[in-house]
């Protein structure tokens, strides 16, 4: 037993080999495997609950925000991506072409990286008037961008999953204000829900999506000392209406072209949660996006067998009857110790352990995942001591990333501490002067890349950390995925 | 207004041309759109909503019978599709393949067509022992076949989204004991929420899904006179286990290869219920699957336009409470009538009229969407007769589509009454040989393919239709889509 509860268990530690210790977890608590396809990915039934979990949530809010969902095709036409000459600039080297069969005289076709073109199409031919906008659709579906770069699962894979939503509106005030509307319920998601705190602000132009006028963003920073872009949303001013024609009659009669905003996060916030809560022992999910919240392990001898089961069960229905996700791990072929490390590996938050003395007594065993702190309380008041603890399980998961995110921050003013705080995995804050050639030339010497220019930063001017000219804002700067 | 209003109604009859009518429907209840993508589709917002629907309904079904979702690849390397050999056959004529990026020395990759080979070679990974087992997987993704015949929206496009179930068992009674428990979770599906009635059965040898031991099927039968497969399920045997190596040690250590089922629908049920229920003023929705089930439209004058604007909106928001899915229709640039009719023509269920008289009276007028009988009732129990009215709704839309496929069938002993009744529309039912040979004949002669064998049929023998051999059962036979 011994032996095999080692291999199930994580071999790598967290502070020794990053890296592995993800992949690890990633695979081992069943959330995704390698697929036979280079550089693509299996999400498992574990990791897309969590997904599914995303989903709900999110799609709750696309409801308050009058956006429906919708599907748009996965292939676009080679010409859709010439239209707007950046756009395509953007793509072009990750794209995946369709072989043209014999029959076709049709033009060449791409897999979507992104569907701006394909959705553009339709909007030039359904919007006509002012009546028309504004105009919020999302959807939900596969990409395929053709990385070359080493396969990471969830973070770094050709295909992936996502949501993309496309706005168009009749003014550029209201496109920019939902812009930063969807930005701050992206914040919400991760910091609410996910329990990964982010830092809100702008891309610089180097790092802008292709075709956008402005990209915002929000970025977390994780336990290795890279951040990670978590979600964006882009300001697309009439970039696309121009190259697509979308053009409506305002109130007073007048063709104007439409104003559009593109906002959008992936399947990459599972691992940026991996990699975030998770330790030594495996995953740990917080409790408002787990699959599961809770697991009843019975304690289970012969002459009690009967009665703990029973017990747990009852338990167990109160609990998910009052909106708990909890499961009873019934199994007789593995030990209790087992049962322990395997739902410690899978993140289930919160433990509930009953025995024959639990009965007695009438308490039991509540252990938390992420603390292992043990209490013990009465059965009668399991819903309630319940809801409390995973609640501060949340609670708690998000203020240690928070703690960690803001020590990890270091203001610096010369060259020589900005390289010193990349060497030392910070999360860099210096006066930028945003000029393309002096973030390349960061990116070249430190292989750090600009993350976000924060917003409200109060106006005073200082001097560019690089190349000393003027700079008007400061900037975050880090290693990233 | 009024030119504005016939542009926006159905202009074709569905008794004479029902191709065209069905068209319309779909692109004026705005469900669909034709994509720039020849052959492709767009799904818009009213038509993914039903989609979700069924989701939502179908997903706990899934939940209920222990089937767990999970995402798999979109691209398929050449080679698997080359280790189930009728499967590879089946399938070739419909790949699209990607082109070869010259960097890359992979072999050559296909969009998905279905899953089962991607899928199989994970599970062959994960599959060890019995206790592996049963193992139930199901995606919901996007699927692509490179069919050559014309695009017809949600019944024939080269991509389409369904869901499909995979599932690996220790015993083969297991495994189609099941096959069939989800044919018949497809049925409820399509009978309780679609409303539409559909016949369960085995497809003969030359219908099968090729791969598959046995196929199962539910039919159903559209107003034009062809059937329409609804959902197919399919007991694999161990066929697939064999090609991707799917073994697992029984509880005696014994190894054995798996026996696999699996099992899908698809957005084409959008396309069916389209043609079922709608009439010549446009969409009709079965109230369970609806996207909005009820529509108030206050009656707006000047001077009681606050008072009927506020009881309208209380009473939305009592059926909202009360889990039916309102909205008001608020819009003071269009008329009462043009509203009538565009929710006529986007098939909300139910529609309530109120007007200043009825803020009086304490009453609202209730119209049907599928008879347009009216009604009064009383505003305090509006909720009570909305909730009947919309179960009488769906009820009866079944039973008419009942009486229709019903009166369909021409159950038919010689080859002149056969090709009388295929000439006639008919669901043709009568003794077949079942010989692939035979079957081909019949298509060649008449365009009807044979549909399915129904379950439960008395051991009484028959001839053949067609060969005038010895038959053992009875098929049914139609055009089809």
């Amino acid at each position: 037993m011994e032996e095999k509860r080692s291999l199930l268990g994580i071999t790598e530690k967290k502070e020794d080999n990053f890296s592995e210790w993800y992949n690890q977890i990633v695979l081992k608590a069943e959330l995704a495997d390698y697929a036979p396809v280079r550089g693509c990915m299996v999400i498992r039934p574990n990791g897309y609950a969590i997904w599914q979990n995303i989903q709900n949530y999110f799609n709750k809010v696309l409801e308050e925000r009058g956006v429906k969902n919708a599907y748009f095709p996965l292939l676009i036409p080679e010409s859709f991506f010439k239209r707007e000459a950046q756009h395509a600039a953007g793509f072009a080297p990750e794209l995946a072409w369709i072989e043209r069969k014999s029959e076709d005289s049709e033009e060449r076709l791409a897999i979507r990286p992104t569907s701006e073109t394909i959705m553009y199409d339709s909007y030039s031919k359904w919007i006509r008037s002012h009546r028309d906008l504004p105009l919020r659709i999302n959807q939900w579906c596969n990409i395929l961008r053709w990385e070359v770069s080493q396969t990471k699962l969830f973070l770094r894979t050709r295909e992936f999953l996502w949501q993309e939503g496309h706005c168009a509106y009749s003014t550029e005030e209201e496109c920019v204000k939902e812009a930063l509307t969807f930005l701050e319920e992206y914040r919400k998601l991760c910091e609410d829900i996910l329990a990964i705190p982010v830092i809100k602000g702008e891309k610089t132009a180097k790092e802008r999506f292709s075709g956008a006028k402005q990209t915002f963003t929000i970025e977390a920073f994780m336990p290795d000392g890279k951040a990670l872009q978590m979600g964006t949303s882009h300001n697309l001013g009439q970039n696309f209406a121009k190259s697509f024609g979308i053009e409506f009659l305002d109130d007073k009669g007048n063709r104007q072209f439409a104003w559009q905003n593109s906002w959008g996060f992936s399947t990459r916030l599972i691992g940026a949660l991996v990699m975030t809560h998770s330790d030594n022992k495996g995953l740990i999910m917080p409790p408002k996006v787990a699959y599961a919240q809770i697991v009843i392990v019975p304690i289970l001898f012969e002459d009690s067998k009967h009665k703990v089961l029973k017990e747990s069960k009852k338990i167990c229905e109160k609990l998910n009857k009052n909106g708990l996700i909890c499961f009873v791990d019934e199994r007789e072929n593995v030990s209790v110790g087992w049962k322990f490390n395997e739902w410690e590996l899978k993140g289930i938050p919160l433990r509930i352990e009953i025995g024959p003395k639990d009965l007695t007594s009438k308490k039991v065993i509540l252990v938390r995942r992420d603390t292992f702190d043990k209490k013990a309380v009465e059965i009668r008041s399991v819903v309630k001591e319940c809801k409390k603890t995973l609640d501060k399980i949340q609670e708690e998961l998000f203020a240690r990333a928070k703690r960690f995110l803001d020590s990890s921050i270091v203001e610096v003013r010369t060259w020589v501490e900005f390289k010193n705080a990349i060497e030392n995995k910070k999360l860099v804050f210096a006066y930028f002067c945003e000029s393309k050639e002096c973030e390349e030339e960061i990116k070249r010497e430190t292989t750090a890349t600009s993350r976000c220019i924060p917003f409200d930063q109060k106006n005073k001017e200082g001097v560019c950390v690089k190349c000393g000219s003027v700079a008007k804002r400061k900037v975050y700067f880090a290693k990233s995925y």
